[in-house]
């Protein structure tokens, strides 16, 4: 493969890629042209995507930020194709992982034990253009399209920075690994890094979907005696069993608030909570019920723009700590491999959620599966 | 002394007392009724006590939950006159600080390293009155009066559960220990046990008043390299520099939120801030001011009932975390006694938190000293 890259380096490459050219239309499949990267780039050459949420997000139109038209997708492996200028941490031909949290291992950020918030290329890739020289590297009929999330692996090819590119194990399948790029990763890290659960303890998960189980996954694999599954589709409770909740809560089985239902089920609360949807009332409800006196609940899922999270704050007064986590601290070039080489040794659950497999061609039902909430992840492949 | 407490051990002792007849109302300086100490109580003496705004904002009527009438006070010292049935851990002429945040050490709360919540008397303290049979121990012409926070301190003579008293060093002028039943004691923990500031680390601090200047003395002992005193009194910027203050900021010098104005003094936030005042604007704007990443706000204020923090979620998905304190985290009985020991080694300025000095019977001046903001602590003893 490494030879059929010699002919493409340097040219630009003319692929399918599925444009978002407005906020609430369907995706256009269609071919694009992906110029060769600049300086600090890698061009990257998708061979499985998946759709998250905040993909949906974004091409619903709710994220105020969001840019159109555009190229969406971020939780994806491929191989590189090719690399700019001054690039030496990757090579054509190694099996990568695109990062939307990028990690320059130099920024205050990277340097810190604490954070995985790098602000090396954060001002570019939120604005949808690459660094070395504030373009994009897409177009459609010479029509220029923003990058998303500085990863945009909704195309056969992409250009990344070289910040987020991790080099990941040739020997593992990209078709699965490529959930390791956002929402598998981002629950185990909440339970690892950022709530550092202890065996033993107790955890209520809000929030059934990919995301909630793999912290499920991962607060199961770190010893806690009890979990509670919270979610108001009964029908993913059998999933939630299946990765590890001791039991699951409907709160429309119940007239009490639900935490309150969660406080009286454990006397004081759970000694770890977790918000996995994006629901600034259910991350209310989910601090409300962390234990009295050290109980800790992590925001993960992501609120709609301009929501805010109240509580009265006796609740932090009496112990109670409120924290939040972004691709679950993991410091990605860094960590994303160990997970990779986690994955290898089957330590993990990580198959079981991709539960649908489609050509990239069918991205617009991938969606509505998403929207449906029949589907953890689907994963889509481009046909060579 | 001990002589004389054998004279009215078992009997009811009559002495001087401030009664909260009402709120908003003076307190009246009278004579009332102390019974003896019933099974698992102790009498105390009271020597010294001092006013904090916690008696304030009852006495207000701003707390919903305020029992009248009543006999306020909570940050004393004193000595013990007599015990009940069962108690060992104290006996009379022991020299003593009441808790208002108990300790059994035989509860959840008490065996978690990490909570001082101490529950074995709270629902009778919540309530105003005495474990052993429900009832309060003071009377006024035959007339039953509530106890206060467990405490009762405005009193010359108390009765408090074994749970609520911590034996000191005899050694130590009460006059002056008296501050570490609540403010001091309660900024101090705020430090070493809540946010545990480290060595080199920045800080900011909402609100001038004891609370907050014992935040600074503590956060300049924990080696803060950069600890930023906020108030909208400037005259406090003098005694904030004093305890250990870098710099101090009046956010009425600014145009800007004062969360930006110090993001921008520090580039991303401070690595701790703390909430000194109970003003829920000012709980947000201190976690605003959090570093990016990893900073930690603590709030310590005590906020009006009904009040609710709020902000958008992506400032804990960005790393900040958001807790809460009560009495510093110190698990009263065993670490109030450690902290008189530390104050008599002479590595505390708890003597310059005392402002003022006066007689019990000067108590309403008191509060107006404490209302206008004129004092940090004013200390107020009994004639004999």
């Amino acid at each position: 493969m490494a030879l059929d890259f010699e002919k493409t380096a340097g040219k630009p490459i003319e692929c399918k890629a599925a444009i978002a050219w407005e906020a609430k239309k369907p995706l256009e499949v269609r071919t694009v042209t992906v110029a060769p990267p600049g300086p600090g780039e890698v061009r990257v050459k998708i061979v499985a995507t998946a759709l998250c949420h905040t993909d949906a997000y974004t091409l619903d139109g709710l994220d105020p930020e969001g840019l159109f038209p555009c190229i969406l997708g971020h939780e994806a492996a491929g191989i590189v194709e090719s690399v700019g200028e001054g690039v030496t941490s990757v090579k054509p031909g190694d099996h990568v992982i695109p990062c939307y949290q990028a990690y320059c291992g130099e920024c205050k950020f990277c340097k810190h034990p604490e954070s995985n918030l790098c602000v090396s290329v954060r001002a570019f890739t939120g604005k949808g253009v690459m660094k070395s020289d504030g373009q994009p590297r897409f177009t459609a009929d010479g029509k220029p399209l923003f990058h998303f999330m500085g990863t945009s692996t909704f195309s056969q090819y992409t250009v990344v920075h070289e910040q987020s590119v991790a080099k990941i194990d040739t020997s593992a399948p990209l078709e699965k690994v490529c959930l390791l790029g956002c929402g598998v990763s981002t629950g185990w890290g909440a339970v690892f890094n950022t709530a550092k659960v202890k065996p033993g303890s107790t955890v209520a998960v809000f929030g059934l979907g990919a995301v909630g189980l793999a912290v499920i996954e991962a607060a199961a694999r770190a010893g806690a005696s009890r979990i509670i599954g919270v979610d108001i589709n009964p029908a993913k409770f059998a999933a939630a069993k299946e990765f590890g909740a001791t039991e699951c809560v409907n709160p429309k089985d119940h007239e009490k608030p639900i935490q309150q239902v969660i406080v009286e089920m454990t006397e004081w609360g759970c000694d770890y909570t977790f918000e996995c949807i994006g629901n600034t009332a259910v991350m209310r409800a989910a601090l409300e019920c962390a234990h009295r006196g050290w109980g800790t609940s992590v925001v993960i899922g992501v609120a709609a723009a301009g929501q805010e999270i109240s509580t009265r704050p006796f609740q932090l007064v009496t112990g109670r700590r409120w924290m939040g986590t972004a691709f679950g601290g993991y410091k990605s070039r860094v960590q994303v491999p160990e997970l990779v080489t986690e994955y290898l040794s089957g330590k993990t659950l990580l198959d079981k959620y991709v539960t649908h497999n489609m050509k990239f061609d069918q991205i617009n039902e991938a969606f509505e599966l998403l929207h449906a909430g029949e589907c953890l992840r689907c994963v889509l492949t481009f046909d060579d």
